[in-house]
């Protein structure tokens, strides 16, 4: 995962000495960032927009695991998760906090590995890194990222104000991510058992990162606002489909219909799955870790968003009385649960 | 800790029972507030204020020790110690976020009492808990704790502002949480070699408290802006006067006098420094944890801080070149050094 010849001990650079090694290469670049890391607290100005913010921890052997998920791509996936949830709330990323609790076994280079992909993401989605902790730890490695966003005030979208009719759209595809993890988990078992065999990734790229290398989708959010489409509702697909629209639908107080034969799967996740005798839409359903944007419009918006190929529509929201279903292939109406499995495996 | 008698499976809710649960008696009473827990990320109005943001990782075994640490203590002190940060910017608290890596063995009751903690710490600090994650930990308990706050654009205080000649003043007292901690550390052996005898902390409250319940001081900074006294830098003592006042040189390009008659030292700190065969000055300059504020001031301010009974005036800002010293009692100048104690015990 990291060259082995070359190991410098965090210890030798004390903490304060690891902070300002690891952060001296990100430069401020969002013009709300006004002071980042070296102080008390960061400091920002939003002028007179609404702030926002969200917060995810993230524990190895609960959501990573280090045998097969490369620091850099770890770094960068960390920010991404989060970043997600500012998109979601039709807003524009601006800055991120970043803290570690590192076991002594971490060498520098590790610490640095993570750090580039946190710099790359940074890049990718202009983002300003403006604070953060530096911790030992006696356990595993912990991250734990902030970010923080804007929005006027009219174009926050939330979770609670969906309408009856409105269609229900998702960007992407769905389930990849879970599928490309079942393909991880096969070969980390195999490389387990015999340390000669080699991965066997191939031609797997675009599952395998999709659950590596997720991207938030913030150009989601460019693409609605050039259309002149703002959302009725909006969440991030981390939990699985299931799960997210059930949220919108709770807490909109609504039901929906969902179809089976609109959920966009990728063929190479429809093809893996079947291979691990997997139902792909449960994948899609239950998988989780797409951080592809769910969200719902009115039907006006109908034609600005039919022929978009990164969006798909795929069901309407009914009033609360008539439940949420998903209405399968073969025309037959199942409830959706937040963990679908055994909702359609049975 | 908690009530054995008692306990809930923390699975038996789910991670958004669980959330909502834990979540549900917190109010939204800042202004600054418009939306808080429930959706991607929270919502927050600052009206061109700037925003001022900090984030604290807290590790179990690292930064506390549930063999003596009462759960609710701990959730106030993590919040504490994160508020803490607002504060030596000059700021205003209004936010937090609150997240949680668990451990399976820990029962709803343990989690409640945490966040009774909180609780306690956001109705006395008056902020607004906001947000958070809950996690499942294979490792011990995780704590991460992001504070908000706001200031005018002509309040900040940063560290790296002391001027030649500025006054160096500290809030309240030192020492006394690592005096403190050296208390409830012997206690704790005591108690693993023999669980029968009963700690013996008769007649020490204030040092036990300064360790356990720590309460970051937003009450200078009012104190402050009534004197309208704006400090030309400021810091929080979170890693002991000694590093403290180093950043503020090192970033200032200053130096310092210090002189060791002036540090504040509480009597019961400084008897129980001397049980312990600890010099009570090395425990202020080094000890940590006592979350007070350190900050300088114009010499024109003087007089209308000198009869403060809660700010001391312990030294004063020079020139970097003459170094950063302390002028011991006998009239002796010893260089400080951010690890105080090889400087003074040799």
């Amino acid at each position: 995962m990291f060259d082995n010849k070359e190991k410098t001990e965090i210890a030798a650079l004390g903490e304060f000495g690891l902070i300002s090694h690891l952060t001296k290469n990100f430069k401020l670049l969002d013009h709300t960032s006004v002071k980042g890391i070296g102080d008390d607290a960061a400091v920002m100005d939003f002028a007179g927009k609404k702030t926002l913010i969200s917060t995810d921890l993230l524990l190895e052997g609960v959501h990573f695991d280090l045998a097969y998920v490369p620091l850099k791509h770890l770094g960068f996936k960390a920010v991404q998760v989060n970043l997600s949830d500012i998109y979601a709330m039709n807003g524009t990323t601006s800055q991120i906090t970043f803290s570690i609790g590192i076991s002594s076994k971490f060498p520098l280079e590790a610490v640095e590995e993570l750090y580039q992909g946190v710099m790359l993401a940074c890049q990718q989605y202009k983002v300003d890194l403006v604070g953060g902790d530096t911790s030992a730890s006696k356990q595993g490695l912990v991250i734990s990222v902030t970010s923080i966003g804007y929005a006027d005030e009219a174009d926050v979208v939330y979770r609670n104000t969906a309408g009856e009719g409105d269609l229900i759209c998702v960007s992407g595809d769905l389930g990849g991510a879970y599928v490309g993890l079942q393909l991880l988990e096969r070969e980390k078992q195999v490389y387990l058992s015999n340390p000669n065999i080699q991965p066997d990734l191939e031609g797997k790229d675009y599952i395998v990162e999709r659950q590596l290398k997720p991207e938030a989708r913030g150009d989601i959010i460019d693409i609605l606002k050039e259309l002149k489409i703002k959302p009725t509702s909006m969440i991030d697909v981390s939990d699985g489909l299931a799960s997210e629209i059930l949220h919108i639908c709770t807490q909109s107080n609504k039901g929906c219909s969902l179809y089976e034969e609109k959920i966009p799967i990728d063929p190479m996740t429809y093809e893996t799955a079947r291979e691990f005798g997997l139902d792909p839409t449960v994948c899609a359903l239950s998988g989780g870790e797409d951080y592809e944007l769910l969200f719902t419009i009115k039907q006006d918006d109908y034609e600005k968003i039919r022929y978009n190929a990164d969006i798909s529509i795929i069901g309407h929201i009914t009033e609360a009385s008539a439940g949420c279903n998903l209405v399968s292939k073969s025309g037959n109406v199942h409830e959706l649960k937040a963990q679908g499995w055994n909702a359609f495996m049975k």
